[in-house]
């Protein structure tokens, strides 16, 4: 095992010092993302406990050599069965209110919790900890970048190889292995290969569709590089367009680019949404826009903030964000274009690599 | 898209006749695999409702499509946001007592439901529905045995290949890429290739660390067919072994001989653990072998039963495990030896295809 970095000190400092605000004497961390990122253990499965004098990290023993290898600082407690483990360590450290991520934590937990700890009160917290890890210092950043470089290089070597009468599931596959050639850990998420009609699905899984000439095709890839993800999307028409191809793909691109350039600090995260969206809804293609236009990106794939109508957040610098707006047709095509962004004090700028002009690709 | 066969109707049949029994008018799924399970739909996010009269299917504008494709005989809702369609759904058809999965849904999620539908009463269900799913038909473990022949295709493949020099993480990407391209859907985890002394860690990453003779070298990688997963796990030793590495490797290889001569329809899951721990703690290495014996495995890659000293589960024919004892020993390397079964009545059928005969590698 090769530890990266530790994580800065800074992350779990910051964390302490709001306990007060929050109410809460201690705090209970079950996502794995969320310990990763105040830990630095890389493991699947733990939990992490942080009180006023404490920190003391939980791994069932697969991981116990490598959660002290790489969770510097932390005490590791090891555990037959995770339940026990949690109480016999917050029956230990534990007084007062304990928060935990009410987004993460099960009910069955919470329940189990409650009855074997009785003289303890769990606090979930929820606006208090999504955005923990929503602004990225520039270690992480750079990692996001170098993800997305990967995922670029690998996606333009496959695009090479195209040939008619390879299957999506083929595309796939190439291209998954071309990123973890490249140097990537895992691929973000399954890559979507979507060609034909099945590209009017925006989350379609790769089929034994051939592609052929006239198809359009969307390719929506990532790769993660020392636990940070990409995310991309591209859409091209193969050997020959359609007018309404075109059209369409132009009124998506319009979107993608109107949104990118709305976005600097200090916006509305629904603001950005919002000039995608009005766009193809004045160009008559507002319900066949599924989907919110983007969100957070880092440690997971999905993260706070999302850049949806709905969203309440307001964008600070250094988050990471997508914007990918499309329309889909059902049973005809689909079009989605997709780039990842870092936001900065007066804008923002592109960490994707592929040029996202409407283009053909000879097969 | 190309559904699948849709789920057979007796599936949603036996959880309805349950609904007395557990005191509730409704049930409310979000884990996806038990939506996949009861209703054929594949997407990555919804959720499902089964009233008296009704079965709803809640999914959000990606997925419209593909869900009415995919789940025949569904009323299909769309909804923007998941809360507000689960409002939706639920303030129309709800009375009484809905019942949900209690380790699937979170805290949040049941927090909201309370707060909005305050005329409704939520139960938690946990052993209820831990087993909706242990027992298999035959469609799902002929599924389950095709990914377990995939695998071990490209498994033979890529140990063909294998040459001094190669890093773990290379022989990740070539494996992957070969289970991908034999037809798999995806892997069933990210696959472990662990060497020297990264093999003494049970869930280990790959590494960049090249291979080379004299080192203990541990795959764990399965297949996706149809949703079911493979899981299999190989340990070898390259070029020549010690005394001592052979040794490590038979008392294994002894303690799965014996799980797997243990397992039959009407035995405890704890017995088929101890069948194994006890083999291993009698020859020394009790405190080296640090992880339960095994788990159910399906449409996820751990489902219940788990073969582990603290279960309660009785093995019933049709429940398809893994028997993976290990033996680790920190500094040095690991042994752990897999093989995926399902349990019949007088006994078991070994559905993964790699012999685990200690083996010496040639590279």
């Amino acid at each position: 095992m090769q530890p990266e970095q530790p994580p800065p000190a800074g992350r779990l400092q910051r964390i302490r010092e709001r306990l007060p605000l929050w109410s809460v004497q201690a705090l209970l961390f079950l996502d794995m993302k969320n310990i990763r990122y105040l830990t630095g253990f890389t493991g699947s499965d733990g939990a992490l406990y942080i009180g006023p004098d404490c920190r003391v990290l939980l791994v069932d023993g697969r991981y116990i050599t490598q959660a002290r290898a790489e969770a510097g600082g932390f005490e590791v407690h090891q555990y037959q069965s995770k339940m026990d483990g949690l109480v016999d360590v917050i029956s230990r450290h534990g007084r007062g209110v304990i928060g935990f991520e009410a987004e993460t934590m099960t009910v069955a937990t919470w329940t189990a919790l409650k009855e074997r700890l009785p003289g303890l009160a769990f606090l979930p917290l929820r606006q208090e900890l999504e955005a923990l890890r929503a602004v990225k210092d520039e270690e992480e950043i750079a990692r996001i970048r170098e993800a997305a470089a990967i995922a670029a290089q690998a996606f333009s070597a496959v695009l090479e190889r195209l040939r008619p009468g390879m299957t999506e599931r083929e595309i796939a596959a190439d291209l998954d292995y071309a990123i973890r050639r490249g140097g990537a850990q895992e691929v973000s998420f399954p890559t979507i290969v979507a060609s034909g009609a099945n590209s009017a699905l925006p989350h379609a899984w790769p089929q034994d569709r051939t592609v052929r000439p006239g198809d359009m095709l969307t390719i929506d890839f990532g790769a993660v590089f020392e636990g940070y993800h990409s995310d991309e999307t591209c859409t091209f028409v193969l050997g020959r367009a359609d007018a309404k191809q075109e059209r369409v793909y132009q009124v998506v691109k319009e979107a993608h680019d109107r949104a990118i350039e709305a976005i600097r600090a200090g916006v509305a995260c629904r603001a950005i949404d919002s000039a995608a969206r009005s766009w193809i809804e004045g160009q008559g293609f507002g319900e066949s826009f599924t989907h919110g236009t983007g969100h957070g990106v880092g440690l997971d794939v999905h993260e706070y903030p999302r850049l949806a109508a709905q969203s309440e957040a307001v964008l600070e610098a250094g988050m990471v964000v997508t914007v990918e707006p499309g329309v889909y047709l059902p049973g005809l095509w689909g079009v989605r274009i997709e780039d990842l962004v870092v936001v900065q004090k007066d804008g923002c700028a592109v960490l994707s690599k592929i040029p996202k002009e409407f283009r053909i690709i000879e097969i």
